[in-house]
């Protein structure tokens, strides 16, 4: 079996609906489908996209091998010969159309649009989400973190308590994207480029007789890469004035010591105490590193106290996105080809919030020609040839109806950018240094308001009058 | 490059310190290393250990190829070329002990132990402790819902909100053992032979003209395996009577429908008069299936208030163990090998319940002969001849010395078990279906007071007085 074959990473509905269609004869019928999230994460005020690159890799090698069908033969006597025929010749033929990665993102509006026949829109939906919905939710985390770290080194060290190895690394990526600087992970520094990071372990430490002498060791080793973790007996006792006589040794040598990492404690007044004795030997340039269960809110006031960290290691928290685990996002059927072209669809549902917005939408990104700065995202149907027309915009909030914003001169930039056409993969994958400044430009588009990370202001997403009425229209339509 | 190549699942550290370990001329002295969490999650009475196949195939399969020295030659470029033939030869050759899976497992036993080269122990950290921790807590989290659901029907359906690809199958494996039935994910279902679950989508309701419609469609195809979505426009209203009416037409064919499925909505209320309706209509034997953001507490809840659910589906507070989405398990050096043999080492800490507990240890699980029922879990020495000898024990609480426990008559089933011996697998890993009736076995074991969601009995977890000893005796070396 090639565990590398994504296929079936599917859920089983949607081979019953493949199976369906096909024997109902409408696996040909064109739909477009739409995914979206519908809240913000962690109270934040906006989310980062990713998962494309992922995403592309997936779709282009979908295929179904002996051994799915050998195993789909097992699983419903129902499926037949011709279905699995069907299944071999397999490959994705429609439209993706996507956010960038490193895109800030907000709710109810489509991070990503399939156009496909039926056959292959619902194959792909549950692995499609699954990429979504992690990787943006770390890249989102991370960028919490990143905002409050203000410029300081942040290194990504969750591997060993992140949801299994593909969290780790695909993970490990969504934090580089939005600004962190290293990963711990060497496979995540192997498949992508990111830069790696890491020191010694407690092991070495009690794995010798005294701990000076294993910080000597060590330090003959790597002289030009030395961070001795100073806690594994008594931070300010032993590790930090052993940490100095090596420093000195060190610079016997011409070398410098480049940290010290302080990994329990109290990160506050341990990294005082040892910031204070580094400077009282002589020693301003080496940098204090500090880990232990560290989240945008621990740093945040870490830093409100004085602490002298200049490196922060970020782990559990970040990789498993600790205080909410899941982006509930969704992927809806907002559309259907008939005779006369697509047809809007809407689902409805006992839960108002998952009522779903019908119809193809594009989403533009208004910025402000006078402040350069984003005012709103603006959603509109295809053939709303009135936007964007260079008049003015008015934008209404859809709950608060009487608060309307005018601007009267701006740029629409359509987010959503061709991916796949007609099967075929048109986009060129940024590299990741690429998507990382790519999404510090996005950064700074928006107010600081948007973005702290505590109580931000809400960013404006308005949905189009065409749109809004097809809503109450088709709402209507099964209201009886 | 071999993306199932999981060698470099590795924090550099370790890497660094095989180089370290290489470079001194350490490399193949003998450590112990024992890997345990020091608090259950989710405020659970027990965890349910989960990952050694995964763990026996890590290590099988690990091997330094061409890409992986290729990448590591760019990382460091104090790493010589003779370190990197000495990683071509790199295969593991020491032994391993863990417990078998689905074992109930406490805070501070050791879940497995490593006594290998130090050069290999340092290398499969954080992949060991990414798979047992990973897995655990999803076995943990699925038994609780067990729990709850009394003999219910429980199906994993968390994919596309899991945290990537791997958390989704090795999840899904994890709920099978601790008692769901079923999963959706196919690939989880390929690779494991865990029985699939699925019924339609609400797009192949959106997709046709009415709902009536896209029921008798899908009863077509599907005329033995029929469970019908009924929320997608109302539930009681159009939902539940079109699938009556989808009901009585199979029975005309001689067939049945399975089952109706709520999916949003109060799904208290709407059970009660779903299952109203469908008893009425002479449809006693349809079942009926909720979701919709289910845990523990909800189902729960819902059985507390009389909900009509026969069979439950589970997905994202399960698939991310949302209330808690991490175990912090950890890998601690316990024992080092000089010329006397293995001496017993120590981690100290600022936080004290860092701090390790020294030694190799045996872990055995004490059976009452008189109850047949587990009362404590009991740790020693291996040369602790004294145990278990026959005689009565003591169980000595040790935050309340005054508690004591004496078992006359006891049975001391060791919990490790042997998996690799220098390097070779002497364990015949069992079938899923042995694991999960292990699993049961083990539950039966404990008195429901250890087993409750809510504030359950503390099962005891005893270190021997030697153990105890040893600690103290090291914790005063450091204290200076």
């Amino acid at each position: 079996m090639n565990e590398t074959n994504l296929t079936l990473h599917t859920d089983k509905y949607q081979i019953n609906m493949m199976y369906a269609h096909w024997k109902q004869g409408s696996m040909n019928e064109k739909v477009v489908f739409e995914a979206y999230f519908r809240k913000l994460p962690f109270g934040n005020g906006y989310a980062v996209f990713a998962g494309l690159e992922r995403m592309v890799k997936y779709i282009s090698s979908l295929a179904f091998g002996d051994d799915e069908i050998a195993f789909l033969r097992t699983q419903e006597e129902q499926y037949e010969e011709e279905f699995f025929e069907e299944l071999r010749r397999f490959r994705f033929t429609g439209n993706l159309f996507a956010m960038q990665e490193g895109t800030l993102v907000f709710p109810n509006e489509p991070l990503f649009r399939i156009e496909a026949r039926v056959f292959e829109a619902q194959l792909i939906e549950t692995a499609m989400l699954n990429f979504m919905n992690y990787q943006t939710l770390i890249a989102t985390k991370a960028s919490r973190i990143q905002r409050v770290a203000k410029g300081d080194k942040l290194l990504e060290f969750g591997t060993r308590r992140a949801q299994e190895a593909d969290a780790a690394v695909w993970g490990a990526r969504a934090t580089y994207i939005a600004g962190f600087h290293a990963t711990s992970n060497m496979r995540a520094g192997m498949m992508f480029g990111i830069p790696t990071s890491g020191t010694h372990a407690h092991a070495w430490i009690q794995g010798h007789d005294s701990e000076v002498e294993a910080f000597r060791k060590y330090a003959e080793v790597m002289p030009d890469h030395v961070t001795l973790l100073v806690d594994t007996y008594d931070t300010l006792k032993s590790g930090v004035p052993n940490a100095i006589i090596i420093a000195k040794e060190l610079e016997q040598r011409g070398k410098k010591l480049k940290g010290i990492r302080l990994d329990s404690g109290d990160l506050a007044y341990l990294s005082k105490r040892a910031r204070a004795m580094l400077d009282e030997a002589q020693l301003p340039y080496v940098k204090i590193v500090a880990s232990n269960d560290l989240d945008e809110n621990i740093i945040s006031e870490l830093k409100a106290q004085g602490a002298k960290i200049d490196i922060w290691g970020v782990g559990t928290q970040l990789i498993t996105a600790f205080d909410q685990p899941s982006l509930g996002g969704v992927y809806k059927l907002v559309a259907r080809e008939k005779e006369e072209g697509y047809v809007p669809v809407i689902k409805i549902s006992g839960n108002p919030e998952k009522i779903s917005n019908p119809g193809i939408k594009e989403v533009f990104r208004i910025i402000n020609k006078q402040t350069g700065m984003a005012e709103a995202d603006y959603m509109s149907l295809p053939d709303e040839s009135d936007f964007p027309n260079g008049e003015a915009i008015k934008l209404v909030d859809p709950l608060h109806p009487h608060m309307v914003k005018k601007i009267e001169s701006y740029e629409a930039i359509p987010l959503l950018q061709p991916i796949f056409k007609n099967g075929k993969l048109e986009y060129r994958l940024p590299s990741l240094e690429e998507i990382r400044s790519y999404h510090q430009k996005q950064m700074a588009l928006f107010w600081p308001e948007y973005l702290r990370k505590l109580n931000p202001e809400m960013y404006r997403i308005n949905f189009s009058p065409a749109i809004l009425e097809l809503r109450m229209k088709l709402l209507k339509q099964y209201q009886h």
